[in-house]
């Protein structure tokens, strides 16, 4: 079995309106110093495989077809074995 | 200037209705190994300071007053020297 992790993040150049509401909320209480935050996902699942290129093969697809959003969305994963 | 990563989980014994949706997905296309999936958030920020515990002070309270949701919601975070 393998722990699998993902990170989504908006690619650069697309605007995080998200990010901006939070960081408008900062300002409003007095965090000034805080700029340009951007909100992605951090997504925890287990893959239940002894295959490390099955799981990886998993992973990616799981990522690619559900868990992002590939018009503006880049991943990365880890995979980690669980004993 | 700091750059901080700041990864927000649900706490364990929390019910996570958004991984469970997304994983029924995973398992009518097919993904049948998958199980657990729990998704929280990986967000960015800078935060405009040299000094590192002033820095750490602002993370802190920004994850925890707007960040995160405090009652259901576990932070972690990381804070980088950008030169």
């Amino acid at each position: 079995m393998y722990k699998a992790t993902v990170i989504i993040k908006r690619r650069p150049n697309i605007l995080d309106p998200q990010g901006k509401a939070v960081e408008q909320g900062a300002k409003l209480m007095g965090f000034n110093n805080v700029s340009s935050t951007r909100i992605g996902k951090y997504i925890e699942f287990f893959v239940n495989t002894d295959s490390k290129s099955e799981a990886e093969n998993e992973v990616k697809l799981y990522s690619e077809k559900l868990l992002s959003n590939p018009i503006m969305e880049d991943f990365e994963y880890e995979l980690d074995e669980v004993k």
